[in-house]
């Protein structure tokens, strides 16, 4: 159970992820990859209940791969596959990830003021549907500290001023230590290189805008400014380019001629929160793969 | 501020409702009814903030009419005002509700073990997107006393069965006293015919389905073995016949063939918090006019 | 080319389906059925362009999959890749369909007045977007005989009254022939067991609401009377019991209190439009997959 | 009825406009200006049937109304009204104008080779859901001429090349002559700023993206190439600053890593189809007010 305003899960809903796996494959296509996997898959008593496939472009594109197996005694029996995806691996130019899905990953995430996108990612948790621990909540604010910890999560205030961002990024990295996935949820700073490059493909943010439409600070009131009739958000892996990372999710919501730059912001706020807690749970179920500057998602 | 998890609203937010107020009109149509109510309210002093309005059929119809209107000094204006619309009622037979924006209504809602709705309510309430005081809530279970508890929010335990049903709704209307609406925020109840009666058009309910189609318990097994292809949840006020009140709101999710009726749960939970929210944001603004069978919605 | 009306499809369009064939497979789930297929297609020498498969339930129920794939000489290569499966389909009892994605199926389309779906599906297919040829529209009024001839499809006059019922589908299933799917294009009528006998998952029907909402006639009137805030229509195959079938496809549409009936219709001619457009592609593309009293869609 | 390939509209469809009438208005907003309006308009013996207005700020801002009435006798009495309305003008420093709903406006629509967006407006036209008459098709290309003669549109063949730009452009202002409204069809040249200044606010153009998302030209690869997962279209007025107008309806459709740009290109056909019909259609409803660089819309 993750904090005192939260009921407990159903007990029996993280039993059906025992001996479950996921498989997570990418490389250059060619035929007989899924024949050759499928085989191995079957060699190790592995049952498949869900795959999905994508090949970018049939002759010379890349081929990826998400398979969900039930093998019994996953623990006990994984380094016997791990072993033989090594082997195929380098016939295929395979590059692979083995996952188990009773495992939660690990969340750090960021914020600033606004608590929406947060409250949103404690509930998801809270209620079952994000499986996920939220470790460390960072801010270079106070002010979101009573709602992390009214969910038992720690909270580090990080401040950030223009003369101590290296500090306060060192500081912060040693707090999200070894985390799976770091989520800027609202964080209202630009992170360096060095920090992107900490978190390879595992670094998301919310843009509250329908990127590249609006890309930098106050989108809102540049939406407002040109008249638009839906607005939008973005969540995508954070690259050094601002705003330009690989997008995962996108959705928007109309407005129409009477919404103030407030209202604008208010109704944001109910996309953003959708949009980066849908990316954030695609992520941490292995179903989004980055393929350059695109990402695949098997939703 | 309401809880301990939550941060203050703008100090500044309330601040827009001062001296503002709502006027809700319903009659028979006929020529000269906004010219009349226009000039009264021009005579008054008042400046029209905005003003939606709709004839059911111009002729024969019924009128209705929602103006947001700002007047210096209301509270003290507001007897001479009434007066005025008192006189008008005569002579145009018709019904009206004047309200005082900066007045927030008193909710009570009911919940049973579900805490999905409850938490959305409490979010908005909270963020100050729905202006409006939870001020108890009552539930037939235990589960969702720390909910109620960590908002600040008085909580009550009413047990039902089916040979204390109707002591407990004398208990649950003692409670809830003189609230201003009352809503059923996934109450497994049914409630009975007097509880209706004690808040027409003051009792707000969600139905996990698309109404009309499967009314009654458990729609969402009901829509699986159907197969269909969206899910969907629905706001309306209850009256005496089961799911067949005024509808208010209805939105519905995607799903495919993957979805079983627990995936179908889950994301409905998410339609169902929505459509509730809205529906009774719509009904605290004044935004909501029962028309027989029917609702009109001045969103 | 289709008709005057309709500029000529880029002449490349169809190459891209040049030797592209799909694959349809149902049988009882059990591990290795995967590895045993694509193992056969690695063979034949054939290359995966798409691959899709669902489990309904990975202990017990039904496996189906979905394979698009390139065989260079695929005409000629066919016997053998048949041979293949016919031998496999014995051991993992199967039930498979292998289609030449090239050859565009024959539809007969079944309208009453409205012209606006038939409008839809003849627009589409002259598009390029759906791939099929509309061989024959059969109607039991006169009224879109011009449309029909303005895109050079057949159309036969089948009046229908309560005497000559029988008599009428004798005639209209003679002028159908072997037409690979029939489509029931807001044709007015109910056809008999015997019809739907004929056309076993190739007789599609488009109902205007969403089912199992207003099930038989006047949908729009009935959604008018309940006051809903979202109207809808179905794509549903037919079977005897009345709007019972399974569905393929559906989706709705806001109207608000304004709507009147009229309205309503209007509006939902553009979301009929689009739902049986939409079903049509997917049968044609070989997309969708009966599973008792639901449809898988691979969309 | 408009061609042969539409069947004729129910004949009293156009007698629910016959003495309709609409009063669209725009002054600086002050007290006292709908009791003034609507005091009129019940002295000239109008029926308000519909009703919207809009202030875009309640001190010193913009008010818009837009009025649909009943006047009996409309032709006759319009002067008296416009004289009322004159005396008025000065006061409150109002632009006004006045329609007959029983008249349609005359539009001109530009295309190049794409049919898709022409091919709506004639079917809208001809299902009398967009009440406006098509006077003739421009284009640049040959190509589409069969498709507007089968709709009995007269079709001009205007090439354009670099060097003949300004010749071409005026030989289409002589043909389009006095149209209400300019309609850009997927016309792909970029009309003059004298082009513009002809028609304003009554020149409308379809961009094949969501502005300002992408754009200029071949907004599809580019979206392409950025990864998006929705794909949109936006209806504008235009003014010389290419893609900058003011923007009346956006729409969107979702997309997923599959899509490749011809993919989006047909997704996003639809989506353009369905926003520059619903754009035109509310204009010729006069719904849409331009107010600097917005628009207001009383859809």
């Amino acid at each position: 159970m993750r904090g005192v305003s939260a009921p407990a899960a159903p007990a029996d809903r993280d039993a059906r992820f025992t001996d479950v796996g996921r498989l997570v494959v990418r490389c250059p296509d060619r035929p007989g990859i899924v024949a050759a996997l499928s085989g191995l898959m079957a060699d190790a008593g592995a049952n498949i209940i869900d795959s999905q496939q994508h090949s970018s472009d049939p002759s010379g594109g890349t081929f990826t791969l998400r398979l969900e197996f039930f093998l019994a005694d996953l623990g006990t029996r994984r380094p016997d596959l791990e072993a033989a995806l090594g082997e195929l691996a380098g016939d295929f130019q395979l590059t692979w990830r083995l996952t188990d899905a009773a495992r939660k990953p690990r969340l750090a995430v960021f914020v600033s003021k606004a608590d929406h996108v947060l409250q949103e990612l404690l509930y998801r948790v809270d209620a079952g549907d994000l499986r996920a621990e939220i470790a460390v909540v960072v801010s270079n604010h106070p002010d979101l500290e009573p709602v992390a910890r009214a969910h038992g999560v720690p909270f580090h205030h990080v401040p950030v001023s223009p003369h101590t961002k290296a500090e306060a990024e060192a500081a912060a990295l040693e707090i999200v230590g070894d985390a799976d996935l770091v989520v800027l949820a609202r964080y209202m700073q630009i992170v360096s290189a060095e920090f992107c490059g900490r978190f390879p493909e595992r670094l998301i943010n919310i843009h509250h805008s329908f990127l590249p439409a609006f890309v930098g600070a106050n989108p809102y009131q540049a939406a407002a400014d040109r008249g638009v009739k839906l607005i939008g958000a973005t969540a995508h892996y954070v690259t050094p380019e601002l705003d330009a990372g690989p997008i995962i999710e996108q959705e928007v919501a109309r407005i129409d001629h009477r919404a103030t730059v407030e209202d604008m912001r208010r109704v944001g706020r109910y996309v953003e929160r959708q949009v980066l807690a849908q990316a954030v749970t695609w992520h941490v179920e292995d179903r989004v793969i980055v393929d350059g500057a695109k990402t695949i998602v098997f939703a």
